[in-house]
């Protein structure tokens, strides 16, 4: 199915989708029923059913659905079946926090850079990857293919560092900034907000 | 309503509703549509009227839902009538920049101390807190009446961190280790995975 048909509302629920589906595979796990799914996930069956009936995926009475298979379809409408080119921008706690991350490679996520603004920094070695000035990023992101850069900036300079990159050529910014950044047709930009999650503890608790 | 007949889907959808209705609030807004609602948030308009119906919670036809009335009732469910007492343990990148975070305190998480089990970081001082030792966590759990622990340590530690908090007495832990913490009845944990957002992002894209 097209992408572009997708609505927000699936696409949000998607990442979990397939995460899920993701942990089942690995345990050999050949099929899965939508209520097992609404059960672990949280959302209605019906709603499940719905969304998989969209990716023209039907399970069968009985069985479920084939894992293995909604995997797939999964994967592909992410955009999983290719490799993202990432760089970090901003080299303080949470840009070496993400950096130090595993679990992103494993997902197709290709740390390429780590940038930074302040000079005493590039002598850091992150991961295997030494810190670059913040000034050689333009260049960088146009030579070395990047798709995504993981903005990790004081608010202060989040935007005008946000223009660069995408003279440079960005497509896609994973917004850890808190700034609600303007950036033209073209351009994606997902926040970071751990408020949820945390706002989740205090209602179970 | 009693928070304990809320299913687990409800619960996940509460804090988008409660940042959401926030926003709101503060723009001086009266009321908000279900359609509204869903468009920006990505919940269907039925999904929505029925959890506000289940909070006892009513629209008026070609009015909508008042903003202030919805935001008092969400923020009791989501127990935010009362100030949570937080510690980070572990002072490293994730440690730090959550400490650093300022949006938490504002919606009722008090950071009241910050441990590390190496010595040369109790010297730190981060968002005006001196790290202490975490020899000395247990006491302050008891003493100081500490609600959520956020644990920031390495994976390898976790598990034997987690059982110490546990045994000071708290009750919800906000895990950012990507460790499967095991914990007895009345101990909530909530684990922070990041993946979902970046997945998120390259659908987008």
């Amino acid at each position: 199915m097209n992408k572009k048909n997708i609505s927000m509302a699936v696409i949000r629920r998607l990442p979990k989708y397939y995460r899920y589906i993701n942990e089942l595979l690995k345990n050999n796990v050949d099929a899965v029923s939508s209520n097992k799914l609404s059960e672990d996930l949280g959302f209605t069956a019906s709603q499940i059913r719905n969304d998989f009936n969209n990716f023209g995926y039907f399970g069968r009475q009985g069985y479920g659905y084939n894992v293995k298979q909604l995997h797939k379809e999964i994967s592909m409408i992410l955009g999983l079946i290719k490799n993202y080119n990432t760089i970090i921008i901003g080299a303080g706690n949470i840009g070496q926090a993400v950096a130090n991350y595993t679990n992103f490679g494993q997902l197709g996520f290709k740390l390429k850079g780590i940038f930074d603004i302040n000079p005493k920094l590039t002598d850091l070695v992150i991961n295997d990857i030494r810190v670059r000035d913040i000034d050689l990023v333009e260049e960088f992101i146009c030579n070395k293919d990047i798709d995504i850069a993981i903005l990790c900036v004081p608010r202060a300079v989040a935007q005008k560092i946000c223009d660069t990159l995408i003279k440079g050529g960005i497509k896609g910014i994973w917004n850890f900034t808190q700034v609600d950044l303007i950036t033209p047709k073209g351009v994606t930009v997902e926040n970071v907000d751990l408020s949820d999650s945390l706002l989740t503890l205090s209602c179970l608790m």
